[in-house]
């Protein structure tokens, strides 16, 4: 099988890596060191019920604790999702994030697919509304989307959860990258699931935590019963010992959310200036990556000059000459748009 | 949902733990820092492909790289097979490991069961084999099996491998405790099934190296077509960084293995004479963990003295009466067997 995602170095070794949409900061000392803490638990079965990090993220997040549930990386919850819910008919926007594609293939259903249109910045729209009729089991959305950085209008998003509410179509609304929103809000928050347990948010410490080799993310709902549907289709040891210890150490790092969200606001907004004076087209973001387009292939070219950066010409709903690139620490992004520069001046 | 393990220690706080079937020296030490180096490099995706454990695997096992697929556990490969097959018919011998049809309800198929006999000491016989026929799908087969302890038959299991190639029936052996057996034989060795693609050898790194907090489990077959049905029903990160760096330390831990089964062996014999005195009823077995039947609630009664055995009333095949008990360290194996000499007496 073929891997179609970012943060491939173990095929493209010795590389700056800008596929992959991590923290440029990596862990907090706090984070490793709780991991560390994890790995010698580990002589033990780790807690199937997460009882601990269950607990604080349910206190942090104000919501019951029941209303939660933990997986091997918020992946792992994907395609949980789809066994569990069995869909007839699922609906998915491009582009998006491909494991929802590829989860639901393996539960035997073929998504349908609305087209985010380039011109308007790969925005969704209310053109999103009459799609979704009592025929729709499913939807997954993604905000800020990946590998676009749009994020889903506040108003948009009600009418669609209203509508999705209506027409028992249960909703994925995956905010693995929240947290790095200018502003920082989610587009749904944990408490306002509670009214709507057709709602499924979908979330990961992998990316503002820097810990996406731990594995860990995690799902708020109301609804008790798909919860429990969610346990039974995989084995109740899903989370590893250094992932639970590691996740618990992670929400004491509010402090470090907040610096990091600063600096990559600053940052994307510094590569978005440069990439408009060098001529890359590149789309609006909210956060820590940017979709660019280009007639040249930076794929390659960057290759050659010892930069990863993710090629989407497979994604479902784009076609070549699509890239995203990370948002990393001010010297490397000066590297790669110094890098960017001299491919556009070669031309 | 109820959790319908061993090891529980998150319930019952501050026991001694013979409910888990893990090496009782625990991990080694090049296993915690292997496991450690993971940590740091968790700051990047784990390699979806575990090319480095992978390598050294195939080449300690004898066998090409591509037969193998690691999971996050072993208990994630068995879910994941079941997502893969969609069996229509499974079976399984009863007692035995209960994840089995946990994942087949999980994948909507009910599994049919052929009981094995108290008065055979739950040994697999050959009344199984007219069961084998075209109409079965799957059949899930553990040896040792737990909770007995029983290892299939050299003879007998090559007649079920035949006859499953015969009828089509693909065979999952569940080898996840072979390293503790006193002959260190596996049920069928790596090489084996190079010639018999549709046996699938399920193993663990979690048991016999005191790893199950870091979730690493493996299977080898030659069934190409399989394998990449397995890798399409699940996210490519299932293995985390630390999971494959322990991994990788494990394999150089041979000379451990063979101390910690001579150990475990000398420390069973022991156990079994002293239960034998006290007059508790077991099973022979050729694992690290002894199956008892009891008429006192032992389960109860050693929970009062904080040690937490296997209550195994709720297997499939059995009834109240029945617990699991590992074989520990001998001075807590001392500790076991003298309060269960105290149950005895108090009668």
């Amino acid at each position: 099988m073929e891997y179609t995602h970012g943060g491939d170095i173990y095929t493209y070794d010795g590389m700056l890596d800008f596929s992959a949409n991590i923290n440029p900061f990596g862990a907090s000392d706090e984070v490793m060191q709780a991991a560390m803490r994890g790995v010698r638990r580990s002589e033990a079965y780790p807690d199937p019920w997460c009882r601990k990090l269950r607990r604080a993220l349910a206190e942090q997040q104000q919501i019951p604790d029941e209303t939660l549930i933990f997986g091997n990386g918020a992946a792992d919850l994907i395609f949980s999702l789809v066994f569990a819910l069995r869909p007839q008919k699922a609906l998915l926007t491009a582009p998006s994030f491909s494991e929802y594609a590829q989860a639901l293939r393996a539960g035997g259903c073929e998504p349908s697919y609305h087209y985010l249109r380039e011109e308007e910045d790969f925005r969704l729209t209310e053109r999103i509304l009459p799609l979704l009729d009592e025929s729709v089991d499913v939807f997954f959305l993604c905000s800020p989307d990946n590998p676009t950085g749009q994020v889903i209008d506040g108003a948009l998003l009600e009418r669609i959860v209203r509508r999705c509410g209506e027409c028992r179509i249960r909703l994925v609304l995956d905010e693995c990258f929240y947290e790095f929103m200018e502003r920082p809000a989610c587009a749904m928050s944990g408490g306002d699931v509670q009214g709507t347990p057709w709602v499924f948010l979908l979330r990961a410490f992998t990316k503002m935590h820097g810990m996406p080799g731990l594995r860990l993310g995690y799902g708020i709902c109301a609804d008790s019963e798909l919860l429990e549907r969610l346990q039974a289709v995989r084995q109740p040891w899903s989370v590893s010992a250094p992932a639970q210890e590691a996740g618990l150490a992670a929400l004491s790092g509010q402090e470090r959310i907040r610096e990091t969200r600063a600096y990559v606001c600053r940052e994307r907004k510094w590569m978005e200036g440069r990439l408009t004076e060098i001529g890359v087209k590149h789309y609006p973001s909210s956060a820590n990556y940017l979709l660019l387009h280009s007639e040249h292939d930076l794929f390659t070219r960057l290759l050659e000059r010892k930069i990863l950066i993710r090629d989407c010409g497979d994604y479902e709903g784009l076609k070549r000459g699509y890239y995203r690139t990370a948002i990393r620490r001010h010297e490397e992004n000066v590297r790669l748009l110094t890098a960017l520069e001299d491919i556009y001046k070669e031309r």
